[in-house]
């Protein structure tokens, strides 16, 4: 499965150099920042691909089959969104220094992702909480909602993230998060 | 990459035959009653061409830069044990009416998956709800917790799956989770 990755069309709110320099570091995140992903589409062979291998269920697999489903058609693994969500974020949507580590969250798919749809992720920055333990790091609570190009929202992230402080300037040397 | 599943050698504490007529509907899940799925391996060609399309990090990448980060070696993705997991309870480790249908939930990686880990998942039924406006459904709130070879849990995920009931014997035709 080749994962394409296109640039918006439309402007997006706030333009972010995604290199390492200019990454953001905690105190350069304040609680409402917004961030917007380039964009994915995703089509029939890459829900299937991706089914094959983590979600072998009707509704994911065949055209078919899946009309006969709840799904009334075929739709993306709930997984699926999540990883294409994931890429999105690493490539375009939220350029954190060290990267973005994860130690959980909540999700939520309202809708389902459907073949033929241009997924973009909006986060927004929902609280900044600086370690009290270790000064070299803190964490932030982001809101990430993927959305399709009706701007339907197919899914909902709640994640707590790691970023490192500026005062070190350093990724965080230990962690315990997966 | 190939998903390999295993079974397990030690015998799981109640097997349950996954063919069609003996799916589980929502009489047939009481809070307590616990599952248990067959085992994965994953290795580092799993974990890097994962990574490669959906997460795209150094640590998830390649070993000697892993080293150097706050992984302290190469990890997998989060979502590649989410999806992992997707797996193994779709194969073997939850037998529902209907297949496994989330609305959303709860997940947290309290440890990294690593290369070599032998991953199996353990779940518990922890709420039932019969739906109240729709006879022919209801949901189920499960904890999975995703274990490797030495019993550490990798991953725990709090998932709310819509399940059919036995009454109408059928797949809930409309459904707005994705």
């Amino acid at each position: 499965m080749q994962v394409t990755i296109q640039r918006r069309e439309a402007p997006v709110p706030e333009p972010l150099e995604i290199e390492g320099q200019n990454r953001l570091c905690l105190e350069d995140l304040a609680v409402g920042r917004r961030f917007s992903s380039a964009t994915h589409v995703i089509d029939a062979a890459q829900i299937k691909a991706f089914a094959g291998q983590f979600d072998p269920q009707p509704f994911h697999l065949d055209d078919e089959t899946a009309k006969g489903t709840l799904f009334a058609g075929l739709a993306a693994s709930g997984w699926h969104t999540a990883a294409i969500t994931m890429r999105l974020l690493v490539e375009s949507g939220l350029p954190l220094a060290g990267g973005i580590v994860g130690a959980g969250g909540e999700i939520n798919w309202p809708k389902p992702t459907r073949p033929g749809d241009v997924l973009r992720v909006v986060s927004e920055i929902e609280q900044v909480t600086p370690s009290r333990s270790r000064p070299d790091r803190g964490t932030v609570r982001v809101r990430s909602e993927t959305r399709n190009q009706r701007d339907e929202v197919v899914q909902v992230l709640i994640a707590n993230l790691i970023v490192p402080r500026r005062a070190t300037s350093q990724v965080p040397s230990e962690l315990a998060a997966g």
